[in-house]
């Protein structure tokens, strides 16, 4: 049910950022350094200036000081069930505080949206079960399309913290070892397959350094992010034997500005799908640990009008995120707040919501047909990526705003003039 | 050269740490705060409270403030050689200051050493070819031994870096995902195949936001470690395929607690191996790349004496840390100072020169000989591995110090008590 607002344009139709969400992220607005706040409406709430001026509790303004969330992700859930609390209180119809709050207020529109959080590592994973199948069919055959571990744990590696940009950052294409098949030496080259994957990132919020049950793990996540793990194809084809992504995955991983937190998706929860194979007692399901939420992405282009080319939803991951943080941390490795777990590629059963060019385009093989009359197999220079997700109420919508990134041309000569 | 100090322990023959190491660590005593010294001989020189006392060049003070070498990394190579120049001055014999700079040096036997930085992320390679090949030809047999790509790129896969402790931290035996061949389905135990690493850890200094020249890759290196990087094989074998190592080595990474600086290891540069394949122009070697420094690996068991059951050279390499990195960045993947870049396992190629358990004892199959008459396959608990390192001048040593770990027994629940 839609918490209303003295706010009218929180309670807009169709507005993303509705009391019930509460999304937080990082701003500045002209040249005031950048800081903490919460969407609400069309518009930004300073949490720094906010609780100085004592619209928040005192003792929590220390969180606000630093340019990101990872203070009060550290303070802990209570904290984070108390903010959204004080947030609330502040925001909801008849709250007596509206003209100081609005002191506060500046409009979306102008602000400029920041990295919402530091990353302290980055983890990407393998668990929608359509994308490994279609991968795996590709490269391997119908037959052995998921390795023999696929259904028992959470696939994944570890990814660059140091590469996660946020929404609106341009991605320069990248050179490359690249080897076509057809060609008997590897050779260094701006990468010709380039392309977008459609992932949920889940943030660690609390701490640990040993083994965590899957309901532990769920009570550690902060909230989610949308994330487009930007792959070079060929570079990951050539490196990744036998020791997985590198290079590929290095060069950008984009996420959009408003963490939306776990508590708001909490009506949102959805079953995993039916296993395979039972999985192992510390990976168990123990009740409804995925989201429902839409997902979408559109392409803009240089020559038409921008084009959703996929749609599908994060319930048809096979692997939740507190199950792929239970499995992170089985052999003891530490978390730490601000730990970015990437969900995988998220693909739907149908051609339509495959969530990376390499499904779409089958390989490169089917290229996709845009409007106008243009194609694509892999992106292209110029071309924008743009991911979006809303969870839908009854009557109101968890928005996670948008995950953009444009593909920037390759760098002429990556080492400068050679004479 | 040995250059002598007024300090006489510092020039004693075999001493690790003459006036041409200066080794940068972080250490405490008794209950003071952990902070930034300089191992000189057997003592250690505490920056802080010199710099403080105006022994150092006061601007340079606020570098000291942290415990960890980071903010010295961040201020660039021309203040890394600058800092070396004012330590010498301070310790060459016929110094006028002797009596100001012993008041603030203290025993390194009454300190507590201290991870010596805080690492940025933490990248494991895979770049000696000798146990590349062992390992390959164990899995894939003598013909297939190295992946078609491993003789063009120095392979390499992220590791994570919250798991990087220092020497002397105990190293608890992780439970995992094991799958052996002769069961049908995977099962949660306690890894029975547990090993170490013998590797050198670089430590990036200078950030990078694009590709850089192998000789940039090489200025922008600050120094270097030990590095255990601790396996569970049986968790590696059954997780690694598509993406990786994953799990399997992240329990921990144990380093040595002193930074040597790559200028004082200058002296002992020596040349890559002979390329079987030219390498690319963007990783073609420049000149001699790798150090001439001597690795030992000791093992002490609850049963015997401390005996040595390797010993190794980095020179034994195929590729250089600078070229690792060179490969690293290629893709535009940004580095940080405090980036920590394992050299991969260095081994020889003679068989009491392998660097793991999994080459000494051929996969298991050939357990290596202790005195009184004691086997090793892989790791038995209580078991301790000390890595040492030095590079040995005409009449002085650049000492590594010691990177110690004892395996501890696995949980014995690890999700606690189960009713």
């Amino acid at each position: 049910m839609l918490v209303e607002s003295w706010l009218d344009s929180a309670n807009a139709e169709g507005c993303p950022f509705p009391v019930n969400n509460l999304a937080l992220g990082v701003f500045s607005v002209g040249e005031d350094l950048p800081c903490c706040g919460v969407a609400i409406g069309d518009m930004i709430f300073n949490c720094r200036s906010a609780c100085q001026a004592g619209l928040l509790q005192p003792e929590n303004c220390r969180l606000f000081d630093a340019p990101s969330w990872n203070a009060v992700m550290e303070a802990g859930p209570a904290i984070w069930r108390d903010l959204r609390l004080q947030l609330t209180e502040l925001f909801v119809k008849g709250c007596k505080n509206q003209a100081e709050v609005r002191e506060h207020l500046v409009p979306i529109s102008d602000a400029t949206l920041h990295m919402p959080f530091r990353v302290a590592e980055f983890t990407d994973f393998y668990a929608g079960r359509h994308h490994a199948t279609n991968v795996g069919t590709m490269f391997r055959g119908a037959e052995n399309a998921l390795p023999p571990n696929w259904l028992h744990i959470p696939i994944g590696y570890n990814g660059r913290a140091s590469s996660v940009v946020v929404s609106g950052a341009g991605v320069r294409r990248p050179w490359g070892q690249l080897k076509s098949p057809d060609h008997e030496k590897p050779a260094f080259l701006p990468s010709r397959r380039f392309d977008f994957e459609l992932e949920m990132g889940a943030i660690v919020g609390t701490p640990s350094t040993g083994p965590v049950s899957v309901d532990e793990a769920d009570s550690m996540i902060f909230g989610y992010v949308l994330l487009n793990d930007w792959s070079a194809r060929d570079i990951q084809a050539w490196e990744y034997q036998p020791l997985g992504p590198f290079q590929a995955k290095a060069t950008a991983t984009s996420i959009s500005p408003w963490i939306i937190m776990a508590e708001a998706l909490e009506p949102f929860r959805v079953m995993t799908p039916e296993r395979e194979f039972e999985l192992l007692p510390h990976l168990k399901d123990t009740g409804p640990m995925l989201y429902d939420i839409n997902l979408r992405v559109d392409l803009a282009t240089s020559e038409g009008p921008v084009q959703t080319i996929t749609q599908t939803n994060y319930r048809e991951m096979y692997y939740s995120a507190a199950q792929q943080l239970a499995h992170h941390v089985s052999s003891g490795c530490p978390m730490r707040a601000g730990d970015l777990l990437g969900s995988g590629t998220i693909s739907g059963p149908e051609k339509h919501q495959r969530g990376s060019m390499l499904e779409l385009s089958w390989g490169g093989k089917e290229p996709i047909e845009l409007l106008a009359g243009r194609k694509r197999t892999f992106l292209e220079d110029g071309d924008t990526v743009i991911l979006t997700g809303e969870a839908r109420g009854k009557d109101y919508i968890i928005g996670f705003g948008e995950c953009a990134g444009q593909l920037l041309p390759a760098l002429e000569e990556p080492y400068g003039k050679q004479d």
